[in-house]
């Protein structure tokens, strides 16, 4: 242990920003059981406005943290998206209405809103839980990394150090602290203060797109029907974006001309004195003419000029990273912010805690930014196209042929669900002849089977839940065959031989559970050797439940061929190798590459 | 009001027994604004042991309560039965199996198991949420109605006179205490001391069949395949049945031969001394052969004879009423105990809140007897057919043609969800031209509808929860014909005219939603008229979601004509009136039955 001041706090890591990404790290970091450090600026937690718009892949994370019960008792569900344009006459005229959420895995086939203070919420009830509180208003006034090669190359030490100043509330006195840290986490925002001090540069530009956004109740006396569903609205004096919103609220986002005078042309920013949420519901009641949306609370409102920037790096020397919004900005309409952020943080987490816990070494770390930062950057091809169409034409264009295969090509992306990690340490490559369906650096496709010991269908995702644990899923085959039953037992007894990682480690790192081929009514859950079936409930079953309606398929849908096989799914949910039941050394293989144990 | 001796409480309804009947009673008379009164004489609430399956009727009713998430967290959900034989060298097998639940329109088709305790719980959470707890250990001593006619018929006097004896503690001497209500409920037992006190018979009699009974926790060594799905077992030395039970435990009933001296001849109970676990585990031992399910943990024990019996009344006067099992008693291993108990009160409460309200008079209290001892008599039927089956022969005959009809005849009776009550002022006799397939007196089937505002996928049977509000659900049929338009408007005029019962008691007793035709790409929920709309969320559609496999054949399932039709669900939501929207003054007549505002 090297030499720190008596008063000086050590921590595994130190999160400086308690929004979403910050919460996220925090939350997902305390549940592995890595010790952290999360202070934050703001007095308190925001309550209304800003981000809000919650896209499928982000739900299927609430889940894997046990969050998705509270989140969506609060939440608003937007299924169907419409599009309003000009008419002859004057005026708006729906010209196309439809799904909103176009990816076929989805396991959440909607858009929620929330807005953010309740999404903090969500996750400092979670942290309560755990007995960790936000440090605020509190803020880094310095943040240096160790100069030392070898100290920044020995994982157990701690070469980061923060002064943290504290700011005097009513009830304390401004102080300054200084924190060693073996990791920090910037998650400060689109203006992150950690990003300036690691000195990184955001690679892009603004636009010259003005929008407003306003959240307000609407009345009894509208007779806009579509306000429960997301429309783009091309109307003759603007085009606006209505999201429906938790609590019968709504948010509208409207575009502001640059003839009027909106930007302050020296500083680059919206000037305050020439917009109030007056003149934006007066531009929004002309452009939502015949129909109206008479407001009757109005919550918050805000200018924005749309920035579309990528952080040159994500990380300094793996010690320091940025999340979320300090390392991308772009369009809040296409409901990414929060999103993208809170995956950047989940991302991440599992691999500090593979580190801190000795399990790995830095090199991991590595694919936080390799994996994170290539989605941004695509995620801002994607804002770029969004943006120009909402600026310039009706987006019910986008239901022209070519511009709804764009359209469903985003879906993917936007929706979260199509994310895909290239091969690396923790990615297997695609093998050229593989019958596998899974595609390897996507998460794991939600897909029903039952329990073999009572036939209850389960969610296969579920098998999966966000506890650290690389989950080993075992597809037996029919193992009423006796070569096929052989054949697991070969590869059962192989992956547990003396010195190998599971073996080594053990139920603390790796969650096994098996899907086998057969019918409920004659299964047998003891056929499966005991070494693969910790518990009763981790052997699956590839069969229809007692309804017909649920389960059956997932051979088939994954593309697992009748002899069986392997499929790795990392911490975070994504799928990471998927080897055959004769290749028990490819697993070990696969976790050869970066674990160190 | 009338005079009491100055130190007597006065209630709206006094409880007597905090077992699930009394529980579910509180709850529902406590969410429903009346004043109650509950006492148990036992010092604690039950912990193991006890009744524990949770039949589909009784999930939709907690469903109905809010208080299914939590339930569903904790019970152990069951899907198929497993009929067990003796074969031939010795030993049982496996000679059918299937699903447990044969009820096609169950919403939650399986069985759950759950300690009594446990459901205790979660009753005391909700009314702990009211500010009520339970007087405990606390028994009547004494309980009197008044003999004076004018005091018995008129609603708001207090004819109710008990003295509760409450019993010393570790906290506080025994003292007396005098109560004055308007109703009381006994909910305190087969060995009910207020049945007795209300000088209720007990008609039937003891079977002669011997159980005993036995939750444990298995070992790693189990070899019993099905152990996770109910078994009926017959073997050479017993017949035995299994019910998987919540954190891996299971039930045995286990039939105890008569010639082993069991049973004390003078008392005709089960004699102590001649059993205990040791003894019941060696018999299931035995019977299991060659499968083993040894036991871990020996939780809770018990020995039984099977009573089949049913109260003569249920009700004195119209003020004093018995539930649960002071009204009947059964073999234990239809699992039916703690659900028909709960379905006693639940059907009771709503009718209490009306008196109590002064929206109906007495009479109305009249149909608990009426529809409760009715069931309980059809239950007794089954139990001595299913009793009789399990002692003499295997149950896998049930899979015989003829067996097969009467078990899935019986399937509605103790699933729950195929209860009919007959026509009485508050249930209309089914017309004998209908169309409609919703069957008058049974609960409202489950069905999908979307709402129309925002295409959510909903449950209709959450559109009617216990919030003692009669349901009107208005079919508007094909709305963008003008005709029919007309005839919905007509109608909305109609029912609310002045001096109606809608016009007076409005959304305190009535919550109206309506349900179109239409596709969800084109709906308009403004079209409905505003009356007939408290929230945008109150127009549903008959149309299949966004993931198309959801919703839809709302219209033909219930068998609602092309020109639609209004379904009056009661606040319990059984079906109780179906008429045509040109009949307005049918559905007021309805209402005029019962209702004395």
């Amino acid at each position: 242990m090297s030499f720190t001041a008596a008063n000086a706090a050590r921590v595994d890591v130190l999160i400086v920003g308690a929004g979403p990404a910050g919460l996220m790290a925090a939350n997902a970091l305390t549940r592995a059981g890595v010790n952290i450090r999360i202070v934050d600026l703001r007095p308190t937690s925001v309550s209304y406005g800003q981000a809000d718009g919650i896209m499928p892949r982000t739900m299927e994370l609430f889940n894997s943290y046990g969050l998705a019960d509270g989140f969506f008792k609060r939440a608003n569900q937007i299924n169907m998206v419409a599009f309003y344009n000009t008419r002859e006459g004057g005026g708006i005229h729906r010209t196309a209405k439809g799904p909103v959420i176009n990816a076929p895995t989805a396991r959440y086939p909607f858009i929620t809103s929330l807005n953010q203070g309740a999404i903090e919420s969500m996750f400092l009830d979670s942290l309560g839980g755990h007995g960790i509180i936000i440090d605020r208003p509190t803020r880094p006034t310095s943040l240096t990394l160790s100069k030392d090669e070898k100290e920044l190359q020995d994982p157990n030490s701690y070469p980061v150090t923060a002064i943290l100043e504290h700011l005097q509330t009513e009830n304390k006195e401004a102080y300054n602290e200084t924190v060693h840290a073996k990791f920090v986490i910037g998650a400060d925002g689109a203006h992150s203060w950690v990003r300036g001090a690691l000195d990184i540069e955001m690679e892009g530009e603004q636009t010259d797109h003005v929008w407003g956004a306003i959240d307000f109740t609407t009345t009894s006396e509208a007779t806009f029907p579509d306000w429960r569903n997301i429309c783009t609205i091309n109307a003759a004096n603007t085009t606006m974006m209505l999201i429906p919103r938790e609590q019968d609220k709504l948010r509208l986002y409207i575009e502001l001309g640059l003839e009027n005078g909106l930007i302050d042309t020296a500083t680059g920013r919206v000037a305050p004195q020439n917009i109030d949420s007056k003149r934006l519901l007066e531009i929004a009641e002309e452009g939502l003419k015949p129909y109206a949306l008479p407001p009757a609370n109005i919550e918050w409102w805000t200018c924005y000029v749309v920035g579309q920037r990528v952080a040159s790096r994500f990380s300094i020397q793996q010690r320091a990273f940025i999340v979320g919004d300090a390392c991308h900005t772009h369009s809040p309409k296409g409901g990414q912010g929060m999103n993208v952020s809170m995956n950047d943080s989940h991302n991440l987490a599992w691999k500090l805690a593979y580190v801190v816990r000795g399990w790995a070494g830095l090199d991991l770390l590595k694919t936080y930014e390799f994996e994170r930062r290539k989605f941004a950057q695509e995620l801002i091809s994607f804002d770029k196209w969004y943006e120009a169409g909402f600026s310039t034409k009706a987006r019910s264009e986008l239901f022209d042929d070519k511009e709804k295969k764009a359209f469903l090509a985003f879906s993917g992306l936007t929706s979260g669900v199509g994310v895909q990690y290239d091969p690396s340490i923790i990615v297997t490559a695609t093998k050229q002849d593989s019958p596998v369906k899974l595609a390897l650096g996507q998460r794991i496709p939600p897909k029903i089977v039952l329990r073999a010991v009572d036939s209850t269908p389960i969610e296969i995702q579920d098998m999966c839940p966000s506890d650290t644990r690389f989950k080993i899923a075992v597809f037996t085959g029919d193992i009423t065959k006796p070569s096929q039953l052989d054949l697991l037992r070969t590869f059962a007894k192989e992956i547990f031989r003396e010195g190998s990682p599971l073996e080594k480690l053990g139920s603390d790192a790796f969650d096994i559970f098996s899907v086998i081929k057969g019918e409920k009514d004659t299964v047998n859950y003891l056929d499966v050797p005991v070494v693969l079936r910790s518990h009763f409930y981790k052997v699956l079953l590839d069969a229809i439940d007692v309804t017909g309606t649920k389960g059956g398929k997932v051979y088939e849908d994954y593309g697992v061929p009748p002899e069986g096989g392997v499929v790795v799914v990392r911490p975070d949910g994504y799928v990471a190798s998927i080897t055959g039941l004769d290749e028990p050394v490819e697993l070990e293989n696969y976790f050869a590459k970066f674990l160190t144990i």
